[in-house]
């Protein structure tokens, strides 16, 4: 059956944590899943919800594991402030840390009317949380989650993530924060943009994830096509959970790549 | 008509800011009036719903106000932690001004199996947050807060209260907190508990407070007569807020003692 131009697949998006790398190591394969990737696709992005690194470092690290990472193809959550920042003209008072403070250097902060929130520990004090309270007590300030995750493990300990100080400030200003990483549509669609440019059809972009919800679900949920891999945090039984069923489930990325390659959903 | 014995008043909650005292003077009369309801009814208590002093304190500011006070006479929402963490046995981490733990010195506090929090600037950082989200990821520890305020002023500045960082560890954690101060029906219990024993009846015990839903609804909510004073943060209409309507609406401590003096619901 010849498929309609439509519904070939011409970008490709892939998260970094889990489905690239998991923790200190490159998975086997996926640099060189990634290579052939770029021959298959008109463009791709690889993207992380992450808030504490800019991208340049996300990308110096996974060139240090021997993927091919240009400038300007990694997309992350911060990447998503940013760019809710400058199309909205907001001056965000930004809880951040500072090597993420370097991807909004060329944003304009006095007065501030909006407060930029990620994981962040050293900003995540009393004095620093007041005055991100006293900005949001203007009604028309905006309060811009980069992600509301609840903790990580790092060194096997709990650590606090971002989302509950931006509880915290949802509860003192009766505020909804705007979660601006994935699963959230704005999300997977300026990443969409980034990739491809203000033409993309969703259905033209597949997300190769490994959470179901967040990467396979969220992508699903703006019209794009989804590959799970069960490789980082997928469990047994997680495809079953989103709807409709993802395009397909393999072992890693590397088997995506074959599937794309070799289902015709790229070329005809 | 002569009233039943269960209808006669014998004891009274003044709550402090706003009855006795506001900002940093004593109201007029009301140190005379104190005097006056001492003399009336078998017991009281001065309460308070703030976190930051321990009542040693409390009650020493408002001896230099010339009120009469006497050691024991102030429950606060700290007295309200500490009863429930005694009648519980729990080993808390306190989230507390260096002030407020004076509440606490004679509680065992290793291995702890309960967060206790209140306003306490100091404490609201990141790795005390964590601290105290790790012992809140034991199924069976428990999140205790003094109370659930959003914020206050301060010299014309909005400040920070507990409640956002309560709402921080509730989400991070997925518990419900256990707010021990006004308005809480424990709080009442407990108060009136301390002035009179185990065996008072609610109705016994009138509650004289500024405020609408904290003060006058929460004692209502037990059983307990209320008398909304029109000082502090009294606003016009107030009365029609709370149901059923309270025992009497009157400007001032003075003349709620008054009221008390010369209604017949003290004396028969």
């Amino acid at each position: 059956m010849r498929r309609t131009a439509a519904a070939r697949i011409r970008y490709a998006l892939l998260d970094v944590d889990g489905v690239c790398v998991m923790g200190q190591r490159a998975i086997p394969q996926s640099a060189a899943a990634l290579a052939r990737l770029r021959a298959l696709v008109r463009g791709h992005r690889l993207i992380t919800n992450q808030s504490q690194e800019p991208c340049s470092s996300v990308m110096q690290k996974l060139q240090r594991w021997h993927f091919d990472v240009r400038p300007g193809e990694v997309f992350s959550a911060l990447s998503a402030a940013k760019s809710h920042v400058a199309i909205r003209k907001l001056r965000p008072l930004c809880l951040l840390t500072k090597a993420a403070m370097e991807e909004f250097e060329d944003v304009a902060m006095e007065r501030p009317n909006a407060v930029v929130i990620g994981t962040a520990p050293a900003e995540m004090h009393y004095k620093r949380l007041t005055e991100a309270m006293r900005v949001l007590m203007d009604e028309d300030s905006e309060l811009i989650a980069v992600n509301k995750g609840r903790y990580f493990k790092e060194n096997g300990e709990f650590q606090l993530m971002a989302g509950p100080f931006v509880a915290a400030l949802e509860y003192a200003t009766g505020k909804s924060a705007r979660v601006v990483g994935k699963p959230s549509p704005d999300f997977f669609r300026a990443v969409a943009h980034d990739a491809a440019g203000p033409d993309v059809l969703p259905e033209q972009v597949v997300m190769i994830g490994d959470d179901v919800r967040d990467d396979i679900q969220g992508a699903m949920d703006v019209g794009m096509r989804a590959i799970l891999v069960k490789t980082g945090k997928y469990r047994p039984g997680d495809e079953e959970i989103c709807t409709p069923a993802p395009l397909a489930v393999v072992d890693c990325l590397a088997d995506a790549v074959t599937y794309l390659e070799e289902s015709g959903v790229v070329t005809e």
